[in-house]
């Protein structure tokens, strides 16, 4: 495969509730802030890939370009569940690897007023849980992905809590993220159980966000004079095969695994190489099933790691960083690009209080049940 | 550009009325229906692009794949209003072109029940015209765009209705199109009108329907001995620019120009070159436009150019041979692949009653407004 591609512009919106936004001035906010942090304009854009859930059917791409220029460009609109943003980034990044394109620009863009039932949040309220609406939801998949990582390997309710905890305290640190409160462990383990082991603080904040990636080609980033650009070094997205387990219950483990291999063979490192993870943390037991699925430890070790403070800010291998889905927020078709966005700014050196010390080599991950699993890997030039 | 790009299987269904089905049981067929064609399996196959608009956040590529065989292929859904089965298709010879994976399966469906304000077609009853929806509809942007044609050129409601006469007699060649029914000019002209001059007969079958292809890279084709492989020499994809025109009325003509100039400079040839063209027949006065805005005629020409039945089948260039939208049925998310099927079972030569003499090279064009128009060139081996 020839033609490296680089980010050369990332940005993402403070995530929060913006009722009176519509969605494509949001995915517009952050296209305009990505095209600034490259020094370009949309009119150097020579396509536009977009990704957004909800409204999927309604041209969001397009209508992001009607608010900030329309130039001709080709657009392509991506729907992938939770992989939505990361779709489109790698939609983008496969097209500049064929040569079809020099510059792209990737969007996402989710409002997720009335998407209760996805995850949780400080304010939500009222909200079923598991006993309710049976086995189907989010928080019962992932209520029930923990129980099973507890019977296996002695996984704790305080091991589970002490993940919001952590990606609570990382929010504290980081401005664009929905929320800067320090949340100690009785309160997480005190708030309103939703589907048992995740409280209400253990599930994703449901906010309205938007993040956007300049991606180009080594020859774009040369002439450009790109020393603030990441190299693209892997790009994998798997589905899932729920006919090998229960019917009724999603495998997000497997997918997770082999887009993983993928990516570490096509990047060339490991597990061991990684100076941050941005992953999926939809629901708290999520978190600690990745640390095994990502390989950052072995398997039934994520209890001991997060105990440990390996996952930590300053620890061994620091993950969500950025205050994760579980306290930036997860603004589905937003999330692939915002992860994105922290990963790139670690590796640039520009995250300010949540820096981790030289910061290399960052992967970023997300999963959309139903499925897609997309694995991103960067590295500083 | 690396990696020549072939289609070695398509396939579509019977367009119909299916409202026992479900959108992915659809998907499937073709989908299997294309796997047969091209003699492998959906084992064989290393990524899944799938056009559905109407389900575009519900994973319909996922939900393909639950049907004929989980294989944890990674599986993106597009989204791009009339243009989206066509995105899918390009994206997935983007991703051949990229090196990224040698097979991949491109699959495009729509259940069109309920959408009867987006089209027309024999049993529609008592849709509203443009006089009570106003100007914001498909029949009224059609209408119009005729309108437009005929103060600048005096194209006359009878050359637009010869349009719906040709495709409504090349679909009674098609048995995989959903009407064979001969329908005379004076029955054209004398039914319903829509939107002038748009008669009911004069707009595209909203029905349901799927179509899919097996796109491989050139040393795979060689592998499998592809006798019957068709070279896709080129993908062009633009958007629209609204804000030169009045806001309110959307340029067909602009990005199908510019998506055609792209297409024909990569694929090193020109509309003289074209043995047939399978275009976007939305409605017959779309037809009459597309004729010009491609290059099969001069600006001004078209009214002359059916009128000589010249894109009749055994005219100079026959335009929708498989009966168009207009009377093969017109199911979104399916379209962009349906013609795809068109043009290399013709360039096979496998066409039987519709054949055209000694056809080598044909096109695809659709147009989605809001916008996205798609155009791909195609040459036999």
């Amino acid at each position: 495969m020839a033609n490296d591609v680089y980010v050369i512009g990332v940005d993402m919106i403070k995530f929060g509730k913006f009722p009176d936004r519509t969605v494509p001035s949001l995915g517009a906010e952050a296209a305009l802030l990505a095209l600034d942090d490259a020094g370009l304009t949309i009119q150097d854009m020579q396509a536009l890939y977009c990704g957004n859930l909800m409204e999927a059917n309604a041209m969001v791409g397009q209508r992001v370009l009607q608010e900030i220029g329309q130039t001709g460009i080709p657009v392509v609109n991506c729907a992938n569940a939770c992989a939505t943003g990361a779709t489109a980034f790698r939609e983008a990044w496969i097209a500049i690897k064929a040569g079809i394109y020099d510059v792209v620009l990737a969007v996402g863009v989710e409002k997720m007023a009335g998407a209760g039932l996805l995850g949780g949040g400080r304010k939500r309220k009222g909200i079923p849980t598991e006993g309710l609406l049976g086995s189907g939801t989010m928080p019962a998949v992932f209520g029930e992905a923990g129980m099973e990582h507890s019977r296996k390997y002695g996984t704790t309710f305080e091991q589970f809590a002490k993940v919001s905890v952590k990606n609570h305290h990382h929010s504290t640190l980081n401005p664009k993220a929905r929320y800067q409160i320090e949340t100690p462990l009785d309160e997480v383990m005190g708030a309103e159980m939703i589907a048992y082991p995740n409280t209400k603080l253990m599930c994703s904040v449901n906010v309205d966000g938007s993040a956007a990636a300049v991606l180009c080609s080594e020859e774009k980033m040369r002439q450009l004079g790109g020393s603030r650009a990441v190299k693209v070094t892997a790009s994998a997205l798997t589905s899932d095969r729920w006919t090998e387990r229960d019917l009724t219950m999603p495998d997000v483990s497997t997918c997770t695994r082999e887009a993983a291999k993928a990516a570490y063979e096509m990047a060339g490192c490991g597990p061991e190489d990684l100076d941050l993870v941005e992953l999926h943390d939809c629901f708290a037991t999520a978190e600690i099933l990745h640390y095994e699925n990502l390989g950052l430890c072995g398997d039934g070790e994520a209890g001991r790691m997060i105990n440990e403070g390996e996952a930590q800010l300053g620890g061994r291998i620091p993950v969500n960083v950025s205050g994760g889905l579980l306290s930036k927020g997860h603004p589905l078709g937003a999330t692939g690009i915002a992860n994105v966005y922290e990963v790139c700014t670690q590796l640039r050196g520009e995250a300010g209080a949540r820096q981790v010390d030289d910061a290399r080599i960052g992967l970023t991950h997300v999963i959309g049940l139903g499925s897609a699993c997309a694995i991103h890997v960067f590295e500083k030039q």
